[in-house]
């Protein structure tokens, strides 16, 4: 099954794709930074700032982005858990849920979100990259980020290279840790007081 | 305990930070795309491509990335699983363990990174920050992504912008979705081919 | 904050609700090896032998004890994945999808298996102590454990001595323990052939 | 790949294995009553009551067992985290560390107490079968099982009936929903304060 190293390498130019990526993506990333919704993320961080307890969801790829985003929400010392994780209490009427989803429809994430709407009445923050989805459509704060999504056709150079929800999540990543420097400087916290929390059993 | 909304956002210029912050990282990830360790980097996809079963491994906001490049791994067809996670079964001399952490000193990871050294034999690849790190050490792989991590002292403008091991995590999962576009080029891949493997059940 | 630690156990009788917990249990447990719905537990076996792939999906402390399942089947050779998992590929319909839930009702578990029914079309076990749910409803194969579930009313000596599921988790876990015993004997492997496959990576 | 269904359920007359499981089961659980080390418990008691926060350790499927457990504790209004999930923060000295190992021998359980023990202080509580295991020994709290676990050779009528740890982590569930009981005693909780914490996004 062993291949001949060099062969492969040079066969693939592996190396040219990975660049190739980087660079879509940082050009992406300017393009999110020109296309921050304001409003939007003000009444975003006005729900962080003022809801008693924060809950995250999200599945696949986005759940992963959305535990990133948990664990700095508990670094800064907001009460924050994970729907689905096993000390997660009963989400309450004052209560944030912050759901991430690049398509909006992602089963669990939006009967969960339906969920919490209809039988708790919590405010429902959406991260998604679309508008029209149905969790977008439900929620109360909408952030949209403008990255192709999962379901979206793939188009021109990001076909076959960064494929499904990869731009979307990416991009979820870093405006989230974006939101964290913002919440930091609010709080006025520095890393010091981040790192009083982290935990020492990993 | 509401704030007034209007009020925060002026005095914090809510936005700032965030578009400060994604500058930073842009201004990163192309010190990345200049530093890519091709040598060693090919050396890694060698070792993807002819592995019997890949193990990933990493704690806390590695894991997540850990995680996510996981999936992307099953989408693509091989045969990969979560250190830690249910059907995971035992690693065997033939496979390959990578190994996440932007320090390359958490206990957890360095730990069963050994033990799977010294008792099984497989191959081992890093994906660290540090060169000098426990885990770099024992790995035979090492992917070095220069970023800061949460053992280093903060310092110039990431001061207190990119906390902790924020600009290793972004690093990581940028860099691991680009060798995704590379390992996808190799074998032929299309986004269509990873959908097919992608879960309905979310 | 302390309590003086004699006082309280004097006061409590600490040890006398644990006593009557494991009586209430075994009491219990004998119920259950009594009602076992032979025919039922064939036609599981049955599917878990000639499925292609076996998926496991439960919420909960239900989700505890089906990662327990999931585990051994891992152990036995059964090509198995837990649904929410990082690896977990796409069901299709050969596989056969695995539901825990004591009320039958949990809204993830009932919406993900009516969406692998509809979608894929796949065989649906469900394990539940409820024949009338909703999740007892759209099965192929239902194996009903009499117990007490965290939706029913509280009665008799179980009142808060086994609160919400608690006696439906612990049984399921001893059933589906007792069938991998089953298992085991029908595929005639040993305790050392699990062995082989547990995990050194924890 | 289909086989004659009433074939192998005669040839392999299933059900008496499960029947056997059970009747093993119970007895085992019999002699778990007669065994309880009742003046450990009284001081686990104690530590739970006194403790500022509880953190909850555990691997494979001891670490099932441990997660419903830490549920529980939820559920009672007690704080508990699980080490290793997302919004697990930093140990201090008055918290307690219940770590859970049928062998008491797993790396990543024992090398974590360990470092809890030295760096933080903590109390520890250990549940496991093994007086003499690493963990028992750094362990404030020994809380002993007598149950096979998964190091152990085995014998008599439980050989390749109840394989591993399986004995273990049965008795360790239902042990610790006992103190479940006992702690809702103590406490004065019913059935119904649980289910007002009892998650509803599941």
């Amino acid at each position: 099954m062993a291949q001949n190293v060099a062969g492969f390498a040079e066969e693939y130019q592996v190396g040219e794709t990975l660049k190739q990526f980087i660079s879509n993506m940082t050009e992406h990333i300017n393009g999110l930074k020109k296309n921050i919704p304001i409003e939007d993320v003000i009444s975003f961080v006005d729900r962080i700032l003022n809801s008693e307890t924060i809950f995250i969801l999200g599945a696949g790829r986005s759940g992963f982005v959305a535990r990133a985003f948990a664990m700095r929400l508990m670094h800064m010392g907001f009460r924050v858990y994970v729907v689905g994780e096993t000390v997660t209490p009963r989400i309450q009427e004052n209560d944030l849920l912050v759901a991430i989803s690049g398509s909006g429809e992602t089963t669990s994430v939006v009967d969960l979100a339906r969920k919490a709407k209809k039988h708790v009445g919590c405010q429902i923050a959406a991260i998604t990259s679309r508008r029209s989805s149905k969790l977008a459509r439900l929620a109360d704060i909408k952030i949209i980020l403008k990255s192709r999504d999962k379901k979206a056709q793939p188009k021109g150079k990001d076909k076959d290279i960064a494929p499904l929800g990869t731009m979307f999540e990416i991009s979820a990543l870093i405006f989230l840790d974006g939101l964290v420097a913002e919440l930091m400087k609010i709080k006025n916290l520095s890393e010091e007081d981040l790192r009083k929390k982290h935990s020492v059993l990993e």
